[in-house]
């Protein structure tokens, strides 16, 4: 049941304690047939022991064979109809930087690229300049741009990304994105998406960054290899209760990386202020315990290694998260959910739509005789394949956080 | 997720191949108590093999405890909503024989049927008269019969079968049908059902079919055993977007019976040229290796037997197929589905609602330990119990047919 006023009625006050564990892509394949995944390879004697006292199974975080990207997979955790409320990476990405946007903003993810003296892209990253230089360029951007009747940010993010803000009245989104997603041929020019809600507006906004990307293209002639922009995701932020209103939970989210603190915050919950690795993560988690009743901890690394192929990385990390579950314990949480936001084989080296291996521990979960968190013990767990968005009503539930539907 | 809107615009190229080898009616039930299914009890060692590579489960092709016919146990197969694009009996035959609907058709499947001095049906299906016999009197009706305003068609279809189609302006569907299911009683004249669309239209065509049957009565009344014409399941074809379209594939339908190559083009596959048997379905599959994405293979001769309740045949039938598994495996496709359209146990000599055995083979299936491809081995596989409908996604995912959702 996906419908957030069927579960808002049944949310009632408690003081218990629900912590989301999500290790990013943490399912996995084996590299040859009839070995181990990642997470069956690792030693994981603590996240074992709580399997044993769980109840487990294997979430899908969209539907059957869909691969998710972070932003589905994360509203699927926590809670929303990942097909319901879409999220541009933009509007991720300027949330993930604490860029505050107004709801009529509209946002997109920029790349500084290379292109030829024919204006084709010959680079899409422009060789990941630094940070600093992309401080520098975002700067030059803006502050000499100047488009009438919207303000403009320009706030450079990491490497060669940054984002794009314009504000004012009368902007719509609906909009398509420049960069070609490929070599060799020139960017392309904003338009009005063809079902776009309002066309006028979205017509408004599509010149304003056409202005944009050629008063751009001229200030960055002269640098190398960052001499053009390319922009993507083009979207106003979308409207999404918060996990207050609706799930009743005052919500902490602990991540490192800019992106999932603003998927975050794009439902209400609070970022703490961030570290660089996991020590900093768990001192975070135990530093504001008493402050919230939900806290969602996330791991970017696991996905990371994955995403590069690397099979024994991936391990390493897991073997790494599994050594502080002591201190998560230590902290006697009522409810702890241990998942991925989606599957990331290394075989594959990307996103995958495998189901995701998925623990529930609470005083009242009735485990079901599993004794390790791995993929092959999740598939014969008393969950079975569920839905991810399943989780948050499962979580308050043993939270003793709801109350019975009906007399 | 059903929404082929959804599916579409996740949908990319690939060089893979995808075989969907569908045994009719392949589920079953033990014959005593305690007892082997059919599947069971078969010996099957290349099924079993490929089972030890796959990810099983069971389907369900409709929703728990429906038996499905034929047209949508087949379209749920093909990832379309089974509940939503409904094919009547008459469309299928039609489709089947080679015969070109127009959208505006309106068909109609026919008996041949014995009626007595009264009018009263006697065998719904005249004695299952030859083939010959059934071509001899189509051309009597086809070449007697005038309806102002339509062009009529009929054709033979098998023994008392026939195919009735009806082509003219302001013709509708949504009508009864004229087979009582029962001897002893005249034929039910033609009406509008109770909720037609466009209740006058739907008169108009009623009127046109019930003069076809009055003037049909008249020109066989003195033919014997068939003298009279039944009229079942009167549609037009739904419209439904080809797997073309909605999954990119070039999609080949290996079928030997016409209903079944009739249901695979109505999705907008080819149907290959239809030999006997199982040697010639195979030898069809590696000739048009090359030419296709997507092989829809059928084996029709599970179902008769289940329906004859013939378990030792099924059986046979079951071993016959399997001893075909290597040819299908040396053409190395990438993804390979063994399952059924429903489940047809020789005990109930039916169909039924039972969920079909499936497996699901790929280098990224992340097998699940099933050793053999059974009943009793599926219900433990780490597909659960699950839509017949989702199968389609996920054997395009599994052939790396599918992008991430999301950002």
């Amino acid at each position: 049941m996906t419908d957030l006023d069927f579960i808002r009625k049944l949310v009632i006050p408690a003081e218990s304690k629900i912590v989301f564990l999500v290790m990013d892509g943490i399912g996995g394949l084996p590299m040859q047939e009839g070995g181990l995944t990642e997470l069956e390879a690792a030693h994981t004697p603590n996240l074992d022991a709580l399997a044993a006292k769980s109840i487990c199974g294997c979430t899908i975080p969209v539907s059957p064979g869909i691969t998710p990207g972070s932003g589905p997979g994360h509203l699927a955790l926590f809670g929303y109809d990942p097909c319901r409320y879409i999220i541009g990476r933009g509007v991720l990405e300027a949330i993930g930087i604490g860029f505050d946007l107004d709801p009529q903003d509209v946002v997109g993810r920029g790349n500084f690229c290379s292109v030829d003296e024919e204006g084709r892209v010959t680079d899409r990253r422009a060789g990941r300049i630094s940070t600093e230089k992309c401080i520098e360029l975002a700067a030059l951007l803006r502050e000499n741009i100047k488009l009438p009747g919207a303000k403009l940010f320009v706030e450079p993010v990491k490497e060669h990304r940054f984002v794009l803000v314009l504000r004012g009245d009368g902007l719509a989104d609906d909009l398509t994105e420049s960069d070609p997603q490929q070599v060799g041929v020139p960017p392309l020019p904003i338009r009005p998406s063809e079902n776009a809600k309002e066309p006028a507006a979205s017509q408004t906004t599509a010149d304003l960054i056409n202005s944009f990307i050629a008063q751009a293209r001229k200030l960055l002639a002269n640098q190398s290899p960052a001499n053009m922009v390319l922009l993507r995701g083009l979207d106003k932020r979308p409207v999404i209760p918060s996990v207050k209103d609706v799930f009743g939970l005052r919500a902490a989210a602990i991540a490192v990386y800019p992106m999932y603190r603003g998927l975050a915050k794009l439902v209400g919950m609070t970022a703490l202020p961030n570290g660089h690795d996991l020590a900093d993560e768990f001192s975070a988690l135990e530093q504001a315990w008493p402050d919230y009743d939900f806290f969602y901890l996330h791991v970017k690394w696991t996905d990371s290694a994955g995403e590069d192929g690397a099979f024994a990385r991936k391990v390493a990390v897991i073997e790494e998260v599994d050594a502080y579950v002591p201190r998560l314990m230590n902290l006697q949480p009522d409810v702890v959910v241990v998942t991925g936001d989606h599957s990331t084989p290394a075989l594959l080296k990307s996103h995958s739509w495998h189901p995701v291996p998925t623990m529930l521990y609470s005083r009242y979960c009735r485990c079901d005789g599993a004794q390790e968190y791995s993929e092959r013990a999740c598939v014969h767990g008393a969950l079975g394949n569920f839905a991810a968005v399943e989780l948050m009503p499962l979580a308050l539930a043993n939270a003793l956080r709801l109350t019975k539907f009906g007399a």
